[in-house]
């Protein structure tokens, strides 16, 4: 009786683990961002056209709203940072917009190769 | 014994369903797109940024790749199809380039008004 339990348990994280790996890498394939919940309300985000792997951002997100960290790459957004999150206080935007830069720059070094 | 492994499971449970919702909800934040698994492989996807609830995209997920099915809102789209999934094969790109659209038109709405 226990084991039955402890089976049932074991099955319902294995389908779990499935579900939100299924739903995680949709999320990657429709938008082209790896989203990494790292603790709570933290998530790191890494573009599939990024030149490297270091390359990422980081957003706190909460209730009050949607945040994002300095990293590395970020310090180098400056002006899609002011256009799209001070001016148009739009996240989506903004990351439409580094999404399309990187696509771009992906695409001109394709060229050259 | 029994409740208690009862209790344990439902716990569980409780637990699976808070972390996908924080998921979901963290992918609509960021991205503007709110993201429904409807069957397997399939995912329906409303902007934040839409006019209305009937404007959503269906989405095929599978391992050979993503095909967009057919909706009345996407039927509306063919210039931005041809050129952002059939010419340079970008699901993401394509996806920007809707959001940016509903975007500006629901800005230039706000100013109307």
């Amino acid at each position: 009786m226990k084991q039955t339990h402890e089976i049932k348990i074991a099955r319902l994280k294995e389908a779990f683990k499935a579900s939100s790996q299924e739903y995680r890498q949709a999320c990657y394939q429709l938008f082209g961002w790896r989203v990494d919940r790292t603790k709570e309300g933290r998530y790191k985000l890494s573009s599939q056209y990024a030149e490297s792997p270091d390359d990422f951002l980081f957003f706190h997100v909460g209730e009050e709203g949607v945040d994002m960290l300095e990293t590395d790459f970020s310090a180098n957004l400056g002006s899609l940072i002011e256009q799209y999150l001070q001016k148009q206080r739009s996240v989506p935007m903004f990351l439409n917009a580094v999404q399309s830069d990187l696509f771009s720059q992906q695409t001109v070094t394709n060229v050259m190769i």
